[in-house]
C-alpha cells in the first residue's frame, strides 16, 4: 500500500470526526462586517488555531487593524512549498426567518434528491472547504509523519468585507509567506460529477461618469428642440460602446485580449454550456454577448461592458416635462488576458469626451482596477493538479475561466509572486450568502480526498 | 375718471394686500403627481372657493377621480362671457436641497439685477398667474360693482398630471361652461419689456417605458457577457431616436408637420434670438436641434424627443458590480401642426418593440396626449386683448408660439367649440418645475392690471 492508498483509507475511515472538528467550527458566528461579532471573528481564529496544533502544526492569530490573520508554516518531505489561503469569515445571516434550522446549529440535512448536506452559514464559504484541505493534511501527518509539501496557511477573517487588513499583511509578511504556487479553497465544482480549475478571473474598471449641460433643471416644453439634454446624451454615449456585432468600440480595446487555444475551446464546447442552461435560471435565453462567440467564452474569456447603474431627470411616479441638468451612470468593463486597466480608462473618457457638445461637462469617479489573471495552461503545477483531481472523481477536471474578480489572486501575484491554484468543492446550489447554506456532505469528503491526492501530486 | 382708470389706480393701492393673499396660496403644497398630497390639493381647491367668495363670487370644489376642479359663473356688465382657466396644483420640488428657501415657505427675494421677484414652488406656474386674472376681477368687482364680461372660471389641480380628470369634466360640464372664448394665463412675457400672446402650442405624447431582461438583478461578475443588460438596452433605443442630423427617426414622424411660410420666418428672424440669447442664461450655448433650424424654430414650429428621466440598476454611492432585472425611462415628443398623437405613441412603441430581443419585455404608460393648437391671426378678441396689453406695457405684444403644450386648450376646441388667448406675464428665467421658482413682483402687479384692460376690452 502506498502512502496515498493508505492517507485515502484513513480520511474514509475519519470522515464522521472530520464533520464532527467541522462543526465545531461552524457554531462560531464569524460575521466579519458585524462589529457587534468582532470577539467571534477572534474566537474563530482561535479555534484555527487550536485546531492546526492537533495536527502538530504551530499556528499564530496575528491581530490586525481589523480580524486577525492566521498563519503557520509546516516544511515537507519534498522541498516544493505552498501558500494555501481561505477565510474563515461568514456572511451575515438575515432574513434569518427564512433558515430551516439557525444559522449556527450545524445539522445534516437531506436534500430533496436525496443528497446529504452540512447545513449552516460559512459551510460552503468557506469553513467547510477550509476544513477538506486541513483534513487532508491530518491525514498525512498522521499516515506518513509529514506533509508531501511544506505548507504555509493564511486564513484570514476580513473576505467578506474587502480583505481590508489582508494587503497591509502581504507587505509586512511577505517573507514568511513565500512559496511556489497559492492554492485557493473558495470555488466550485464544475457539477456534482466533475471537478474544476479556475485559470482565469477577469479583471475590472469600473468608471462612474456625470454629463452637466444647463445649470439647472429645464421645462421640455420651453427648452425642448434647443436645449442639449444630458439624458439623450449618456444613452447615446452609452449605445455607441458597442458596435452591432456586440463587441465593444473603445479605441485598442482588444488589444491584449488573447484567443483561447483551440484544445480548450474543444473541451468548453464539450461541456456544453448552452444558453438555456446558463440563461434560462434567470429567465433569459438569447446570449447578448459578442456575435459568434459561445456562451462560456461570453463569461469567461471575452472583456464585456456593462451599465451597472443609471439616473437622471425625474423618476417618481408619473409625468414631468424636465429637461434635467445632468444625468449619470456607473459603467464597467471586465477585463482578460493583458488588457490594461489604465489604458481603457483613458480610452472610455475619452469616448465621452469626444462625443462631448463644447457647452457640456463630464466629471468622472475611477474605482480602483484590477487586471485579469491568466494561468498559463501547461504550467506543471495545474496539469499535475487535473491529473489528481481525474484520479479521484473519474472524470478529466474542467479548466474554466471565472467571470467575477477576486481581487486576494490578484495580490498574490503582484505582492508575493505568486500563481493560484483555485481548486473548490462547492456547488450552484449551496446559497452562498443566501438562508439555509449547505455543502454537501460527498464535497466534503472528496475534497478531502481531492486534497490528499493534490498534496502528493504537486511533490512529484 | 372711466371705471377702468378707477380700477387701475385701485389695483395699484390693493397690490401688497394682493401679494399677501398670493403667499397664503403659496404655502399649500398641491402637487398633483404625488399622492401624499392630495388632501394638500384638496386643501388649495377649498382656498380658492374660499378667496372666490371674499369678491362675492359662489364657486364650488367639485370632486372628481383625481383632485377636485373648482368652478364658478358670475355674470357680468355686457353679453361677452369667457371661460378663464388655470391650474392651482404644482410641480414636485426636488432637488429639495437647491433651493435658497423652502419651496412652500413663499418669500420677496431680490434678483441679482436688482429686480423684486416672488420665490416659492408655484409662483410663476401657475398660482401667481391664477391670482393676476382673480385681483383683476376683484379690483372691478370692488370699483364698478361688476366684471366688463361674464366668466366662468375653470381651475384643475391635475395640470402637472396630464390633466386626467379634464376631459370628463368637460363632457358632463360642457353646458355650464359655455362661453365665446377662453382666457388662458398659463404662459410668459416675450422679454422684461414685451408682452406675449401665444398662438400656437405644441402637442405632447408622453411615454413611460419599462425594459425588463432577467427575472432578478444578477451579478456582473458571473453573467457580464452573456446576459442582456436593461440599461445599454435602453440606451441604445434612446439614442437610435435622433439621426446625427437631430431629427427624430420615429417612422412617419414629420408627417403633417407645416414648413413655417417665408414671411414669418422673416420675422421670426427680425427678433433675432440668438443662441447666446436664449441658451446663455440657462448655461448653454449650442443650440441641440435639428440641422439647420433657428433656436425660435426649434423651440416653436418644430416637433421634439427628450428624456425626461431615466433610472436602473445600482445608484447608490460607490460601486456595485450589478446587471439590473429592468431599466426606465420616461420619454416624450413635442408636437406640431397636424402631427397625430396616437400615430407618434404607435411609432415610438413600434421602435421599442423592433430592438428588443426575444428574451426581453417592454412595459408602456401612456400619458394623455395632445395635437398641437394653432389660432387665427385675425380673430377680434385676439387683436382686442393685443391693444390692451399695448395700453398696459407701451409696446405692440408680439404673437409667437410656445414651445409647451397645454392639452387642455385642444379640449376646450374640440369639446366647448373655444378657442384660447394665452396670454401671461412668467419670463424665461422664472425656473418653472425647478428649484428656486420665482415670479417677478412687476409681473404680478402689471399682470393684475393687463387683465383689468382686456377684461373691459373684450366687452367693447
Amino acid at each position: 500500500m502506498s502512502h496515498l492508498d493508505a492517507v485515502l483509507a484513513r480520511i474514509d475511515a475519519d470522515v464522521d470526526a472530520a464533520m464532527a472538528r467541522l462543526f465545531g467550527f461552524l457554531a462560531i458566528p464569524s460575521i466579519s462586517t458585524d462589529p457587534q461579532h468582532a470577539a467571534d471573528c477572534r474566537k474563530a481564529a482561535d479555534w484555527l488555531v487550536s485546531e492546526l496544533a492537533t495536527l502538530g502544526v504551530s499556528a499564530t492569530s496575528n491581530p490586525t487593524a481589523g480580524h486577525p490573520i492566521v498563519t503557520a508554516n509546516v516544511a515537507g518531505s519534498s522541498t516544493r512549498h505552498a501558500l494555501f489561503y481561505g477565510h474563515y469569515d461568514v456572511q451575515p445571516v438575515d432574513p434569518l426567518d427564512q433558515w430551516e434550522t439557525p444559522p449556527f446549529a450545524p445539522v445534516i440535512a437531506t436534500l430533496p434528491d436525496g443528497r446529504k448536506a452540512i447545513r449552516a452559514r460559512g459551510s460552503s464559504d468557506d469553513k467547510g472547504q477550509i476544513m477538506t484541505f486541513i483534513e487532508a493534511c491530518r491525514a498525512w501527518k498522521s499516515v506518513a509523519g509529514s506533509l508531501p509539501i511544506g505548507i504555509t496557511f493564511l486564513i484570514e477573517g476580513e473576505e467578506e468585507d474587502g480583505s481590508q487588513s489582508l494587503s497591509d499583511f502581504l507587505a509586512s509578511h511577505g517573507s514568511e509567506l513565500k512559496a511556489d504556487i497559492a492554492l485557493v479553497c473558495d470555488t466550485g465544482l464544475w457539477d456534482q460529477q466533475t471537478p474544476c480549475i479556475n485559470t482565469t478571473l477577469r479583471g475590472i474598471v469600473y468608471e462612474e461618469v456625470t454629463i452637466k449641460c444647463a445649470d439647472f433643471d429645464l421645462h421640455s416644453g420651453v427648452y425642448g428642440g434647443a436645449a442639449r439634454n444630458p439624458v439623450n446624451l449618456l444613452a447615446k454615449i452609452i449605445a455607441d460602446l458597442h458596435d452591432d456585432q456586440g463587441r465593444v468600440t473603445l479605441r485598442d480595446f482588444y488589444k491584449g485580449v488573447p484567443e483561447t487555444p483551440p484544445h480548450i475551446l474543444e473541451e468548453w464546447r464539450a461541456l456544453d454550456l448552452s444558453p438555456e442552461k446558463f440563461l434560462g435560471p434567470v429567465g433569459l435565453a438569447i446570449p447578448a454577448g459578442e456575435k459568434g462567440r459561445m456562451v462560456i467564452e461570453m463569461i469567461q474569456s471575452r472583456p464585456t461592458c456593462d451599465v451597472n447603474g443609471i439616473i437622471g431627470g425625474y423618476t417618481g411616479v408619473g409625468a414631468k416635462t424636465v429637461i434635467a441638468a445632468e444625468a449619470s451612470a456607473k459603467i464597467s468593463f471586465r477585463l482578460v488576458g493583458h488588457q490594461d486597466p489604465d489604458a481603457i480608462r483613458d480610452a472610455f473618457q475619452a469616448h465621452v469626451r469626444a462625443r462631448l457638445p463644447a457647452d457640456c461637462t463630464a466629471d468622472f469617479i475611477s474605482h480602483k482596477g484590477s487586471k485579469a489573471i491568466t494561468l498559463p495552461f501547461d504550467m506543471p503545477d495545474l496539469v499535475a493538479a487535473k491529473a489528481a483531481l481525474k484520479d479521484e472523481w473519474g472524470v478529466a477536471a474542467v479548466t474554466i475561466g471565472s467571470g467575477g474578480s477576486i481581487p486576494v489572486i490578484g495580490e498574490f501575484k503582484t505582492a508575493l509572486g505568486l500563481d493560484s491554484l483555485l481548486i473548490g468543492f462547492a456547488l450552484d446550489d449551496d446559497r452562498i450568502h443566501s438562508p439555509n447554506e449547505k455543502y454537501d456532505v460527498r464535497s466534503f469528503h472528496k475534497g478531502i480526498r481531492s486534497w490528499a491526492r493534490i498534496l502528493a501530486a504537486l511533490a512529484a
